[in-house]
């Protein structure tokens, strides 16, 4: 089974520069292409920037799959014969505002994704996804996508793993909150345990470059079938390539040990309670 | 909010000798609630040991939930004013072998829950519970209950975090595989992930000791609803008490931000697909 060289371009942009971020990400797709890259993932939002003023700033950063983004995407791919995996701030056919992802190669958009977990003020400005996330056969393997905060819903990650993605690409915007001296960022753990459960490679590319008093974690990371990290994150790293060889193939088998399927040990027939909503919340008294 | 001292015991037991396992326990039990514990977790299939050579030895190992082990506990809880979760290798009303996890209190057995998710040559063994896990009302806040394997379903943990749950106790014996140097054991990474997605506290108790050839992760830790370690796993730590003092009610509240929550945002009427089951395995052509 071959090897594939799997990127993550951890980017400085800036909110309101659609024409220089464009500038900054076919720089860093240049690279990752010159470094071997067959899959290059971008992070949430390249195109406008993440920290607007108001939906306004966004709707105005909004633009169409046709748009030069995701042009400027498919022109890389073609160039470099590599698939692209970006975080694009859309206006879809409707005119909604949408934090997307989208996925391209020398065919032009294969898979467009609408993020459907909105974080924070995103609420007041994007019109959530409401289906499925896409899982897409592409030259080197199927890869699914999801953006950012959906990585905190396993079951939302799990509809990718269940419909058997060997690679999640998940463009991502990871404000930075603090966190205990030596302990690896609560967001690249999950992503950790996401790739275990689902024995399937997990890369999230993350932002770099402070923009409007907002840090991020800088975290961008490639991870394995086992749960280990294969390249990522680097201590006190801002923009710049991650980037591992990963055999994608790995993740067709979800055994484990000689009697055990990650998928197939699964009792759905048991699970039955999540689709219901959460006991409420409930005053501590403990 | 008031602070309650969780204590997971790692134990180095011997399969086949249930006398001496009570013994070591019960000592455990009383040095824990000597440091202040108020929860105390034994591992997985306390009485028994794990490494069976085969169905016959676990049967003839295995007790009723009024036998010596669980009798013991109730004292130890009452001695001490505790609570207690172990690992039993339960003979149920049936005469069936169960993996189970017990939580006793002063007032007797609160809760047993029959593993679900059987690892390696348990399949041979054991019969699989079919019950959603017990979140138990407790003196000192809900607790929940899984074993092991168990972690390794996202979907499951998420039963017992949508039922309100402010501390999963989980009994385990991780056996140990190899992983990177400088790497966490996968195992610890998917508590911390399961503690931050439903920004509850886990406790998982692992084992100590190696037993018929197997060794341990010894990966004894306590995570907190941020997905941090407050206690554990120690390096080449083997038999001895990981304990931390838990803000308990933390747990009650979802929030993260001030415009989140991470049971609040979850969509389950999109996460039907995930009662299906997998795509079936394909053998690897990338």
């Amino acid at each position: 089974m071959s090897l594939t060289s799997v990127a993550c371009c951890q980017l400085a942009l800036a909110v309101g520069d659609p024409d220089g971020n464009r500038a900054v990400a076919r720089r860093a797709v240049e690279r990752a292409a010159a470094a071997g890259a067959r899959v290059v993932i971008l992070p949430e939002l390249t195109n406008s920037g993440y920290v607007f003023r108001d939906r306004a700033e966004a709707a105005g950063l909004a633009e169409p799959l046709d748009g030069p983004t995701v042009e400027g995407w498919i022109a890389s791919a073609r160039r470099h014969g590599l698939i692209l995996v970006g975080g694009l701030c859309e206006r879809d056919e409707d005119g909604l505002i949408r934090n997307s992802a989208v996925l391209v190669d020398a065919g032009g958009v294969r898979a467009v994704y609408r993020k459907t977990h909105l974080w924070d003020l995103e609420k007041t400005v994007f019109t959530p996804g409401d289906e499925l996330p896409p899982v897409v056969d592409t030259a080197v393997g199927r890869i699914g996508l999801l953006v950012c905060y959906d990585l905190k819903f396993p079951e939302w990650v799990r509809t990718v793993g269940l419909r058997g993605a060997d690679l999640l690409c998940v463009p991502t915007n990871w404000p930075l909150s603090p966190r205990p001296a030596g302990e690896r960022p609560a967001e690249v753990t999950r992503v950790q345990a996401s790739a275990s459960v689902n024995r399937m490679f997990v890369a999230a590319c993350d932002r770099a470059g402070p923009e409007r008093g907002v840090a991020w974690v800088g975290g961008s990371v490639v991870a394995d079938p086992d749960g280990f990290l294969l390249a990522g994150p680097r201590p006190a790293y801002d923009e710049g390539l991650v980037i591992a060889e990963c055999r994608l193939g790995d993740a067709r088998s979800k055994r484990v040990g000689a009697h055990n399927d990650v998928h197939a040990d699964r009792r759905p027939e048991l699970y039955r309670s999540i689709l219901e909503p959460a006991r409420s919340a409930d005053p501590a008294e403990v």
